[in-house]
């Protein structure tokens, strides 16, 4: 990793305009906000590494508000709030219900009076956790224009129908640090694929996110589903426009094959196709549960024609000197451990355990890091002065 | 605002036996000593909007014992908590069963080893919340006069059967600041008025608070309700009496527009009757579901009786110029927004949306100004110091 | 209590290997490093006490993992994070499965990225907790070598299937202080009795963890169980041989008389019999719920049997003097109390209950010794450190 000094420097030259914001879908930002957020998510590693603490909160709120349960994204999520000193408190109550209008509007004012940041998990629903969002900025907007709150929250994405940002973000640092920088990416091949597993309805904000990020950096994305698996397709449509404007390719196969070969990096994970979770979205809003037991069986059924649909040590060979960084958010369906097939094989799995554990470490630091570039116009001159005469974050002699 | 010089000379003025003690209902205060909440969440208040942390723990907790969900209340009591440097702990197991005897003395010192303050909500059963409050505060005097407990928590009522004193308070911190002093609220008419809701069991601890606490401040009360949806009579008693003794004044009505006329203040808002509450009470008491089943149609069949008994237009043009302020405790049942009909039309709880929710904000200083007073023997000289010398809330160049 | 400099002299004076360990069994340590325990528990609250703030970290997360509900132990574990500046977060979702192999592998790693301890509570399945921790303790020693964590989290058995060291060890510290030293112990009986209670499959863990304790600090151990109530067998055995090494005794009997004869302490408390225990495992695993009624069935009336053992002022006066101190870890089995029939007459109980809540008073600080001496390399400079320098718990002029 770069010196303190240096990182320092790279963010302070990158122009940006996440201070106040939300930070919701990764194509709302400009490449140097995204640049903006890695490098500041590694001076506060950097930073916490070295034993140094990095809170700049003496007090706050950071509001949790998930429609399902999630360990992995919660404790990111707490972790990250924690290590700047806020504190986390749960919003369990909208687990079960779509709110809209008023109930959101007050709400939103409500859990804010002394609030800095509110992450959001919804994505449940296609075509509801984007507008969720977007209606609750609007009611902080609203709450913080009209005297009701002395700040404005930021909401940060942890998860919705659209984009996974804090996740594809995580994603991204960890390949940058692996490949060395964000330079060495270009021209670098990933697959995103599809993969089996025995459950049913994971969402597509992964892949999603993927497509959406990766093709910003001149790589060449292949994202690779069986008939019917497709994503969203505006997104689709994005992530080739994205690619032509980076230097990048984006390019759709039916097949792992096409898309393993000479691939740098596979990334192969099940979800739920499009029209499926569509389908699903209208049955969820109507209650129908006799309809959803038969889409889900539906779906099985559909599911189980791409059983070898599975990342194998046999498809390794296709990739780059058969030697292809694996990744996944976790937890992976893993071929006689986790279930009796699923998304990888166990020795595919566990030659690159230690790298997943790895990618997922950076989640923390990715949304502390979204934290502080919302409630910071200049973190630059915080954090150097932090690093200068900072706390000890454990006390030693 | 007054500058916070000011604030803190108008706290040291005031005499007050709050150190050491809990806050339970607002009667058992006196003037000065309810001033002194008012003025110190101020003086919290003016902190933390100038960027300086008002932390006077550096650990501890808060208790939270809820006998039903509440996001409000939780959140505010959270920000409080969490402003001061204490640690919010839920304990849970309390939501289900009335403990009583060696169970509450056991509980209450075995949470309160580490323990600051406790806030309770229990206005399920009329005659147990305060009650509880009362055997609760026993058990933790018992527990520090014995030498179990390093400290004595103060215990702060979140809402019970007789008081809501943080909405109360809180309440009379927007009127304060709404109409520019406590002295010009002498001789203006509040209207507590009953207010027809969809649903069946609110309970009475809102309007018993407001109209306890306004009839001391030499305000004009009118409390209006139909037939049968009396307040614990001891309670509309001390309201006649307090207003005798401030020189305001307290008179019950039976039709809003009495209430409404040339009112400076609405305050519509549904309670169950008090008689209806006594039997469900013993019904919860017996676990008699098939008796509340009952009760509650009949309940609801006796409400439907009364809906118009709703703030309107109409209505809000009897009062002083027409422009009396709307207050709720929030959330409002608004009509065609969120219920068929409801307490108030939406075109009046638009026009006060932002001042509800301004009420709403005073909530969180209020409790933490209740955890002050009774933590410190002498708030103003700590708060002074941390004026001068305190440490930013966010951290900044 | 010895003054402060004396306490860190014992302190420094006792070697230990805690540094960087868990905690999972009092009899994986040494006699110097479970005194170490004691005098730093003793140092923390000694600066608690006086209004010091023993805290050691400025952020950082203190997992709980519990199977079941404990509002004590939970309260304990979140008072000592909380004192030392670490922030509770909880891994409910282990409530309700056995996890194992990769599961707990990467569940073990994504809830530790910025942990500093975990505390585990899994006292259900006989021969299950305590491999479950063990399981756990491994996979943080894979993530933290192979750099996946840039620090080790110490775990610590909040009670497992065969000790409750946390319990135990306050227990401990209790009869120090009450006796005056640990020297004092030496020579003293302590009366480790099975008592009736009418619920069912109470953990062997507290019996068995004062008997594996006691016996090492040269006390007359006295463990009496009606026939068929034996403990885990070979944590009997080494009872005998912990007895023998430090010059104590340790016997087993079938009457609570021949236990409380000339016993200095008396610690009466209910558990399920071992070979019941082993059989409810098995059902649990099975998920048999007919079995697991039948089997509560059986127990209850096997109990039955035995319900004069009951810890009354009669059994009181055969103990030395007939004054013994009466334990129990809470909450007890009062008799016309808390039940119709239980552990102990509630004139014995009353007469004892500030001690029991004393006793109870010190597990939050045997906790917090516990994290200290796991974290920190040398405790003793770091709390000197903060002794002479260090901020105030509460604020005050």
């Amino acid at each position: 990793m770069a010196n303190f000094t240096e990182i320092i420097e790279k963010i302070r030259e990158l122009p940006s305009d996440l201070y106040g914001k939300d930070f919701l879908l990764t194509w709302d930002k400009s490449i140097e906000e995204l640049q903006k957020i890695l490098w500041t998510a590694e001076a506060l590693k950097y930073l916490r590494d070295q034993n140094i603490s990095p809170r700049i909160f003496d007090s706050g709120l950071a509001v949790s508000i998930f429609r399902d349960n999630s360990t992995r994204t919660r404790f990111s999520f707490a972790s990250a709030a924690n290590l700047l000193g806020l504190q986390v408190q749960d919003m369990d109550e909208m687990k079960s219900q779509i709110a809209h209008g008023e109930t959101v509007r007050e709400t939103a004012n409500m859990i804010s009076f002394l609030t800095d940041v509110i992450g959001i998990r919804d994505d449940m629903y296609l075509g509801a956790g984007h507008t969720y969002m977007q209606e609750f900025s609007e009611a902080l907007e609203d709450g913080f224009q009209n005297g009701v709150l002395p700040q404005r929250p930021g909401i940060i994405n942890l998860q919705c129908d659209l984009d996974h940002p804090t996740q594809s973000m995580a994603d991204l640092l960890h390949l940058k640090n692996y490949f060395g920088s964000l330079e060495a990416l270009k021209g670098k091949k990933i697959a995103m694929t599809w993969a089996y597993s025995p459950s049913y309805g994971k969402p597509l904000s992964v892949p999603q996110g993927i497509i959406g990020l990766m093709t910003r950096f001149g790589m060449e994305v292949a994202l690779a589903f069986p008939e019917g698996y497709g994503l969203v397709p505006e997104i689709e449509e994005m992530a080739k426009k994205n690619a032509e404007a980076s230097g990048g390719h984006f390019q759709t196969f039916h097949t792992m094959e096409d898309a393993f070969a000479e691939a740098d990096i596979v990334y192969p994970k099940s979800w739920a196709p499009f029209s499926i979770m569509e389908e699903r979205t209208q049955l969820l809003k109507k209650n129908d549960q006799q309809g959803l037991t038969d889409l889900e069986k539906t779906c099985l059924l559909n599911n189980a024609r791409y059983k070898e649909w599975e990342c194998t040590e046999e498809r390794m060979k296709l990739t780059k000197k058969g030697s292809a960084l694996y990744m996944h958010c976790l937890p992976a369906d893993i071929s006689r451990v986790s279930c009796q097939q699923g998304e990888v094989q166990a020795e595919v799995f566990e030659k690159y355990r230690i790298e997943t554990y790895k990618e997922a470490g950076y989640k923390p630091y990715i949304i502390a890091s979204m934290i502080v570039n919302s409630r910071l116009s200049d973190p630059t001159t915080v954090l150097e002065k932090i690093a200068k005469g900072g706390c000890l974050r454990l006390s030693s002699m």
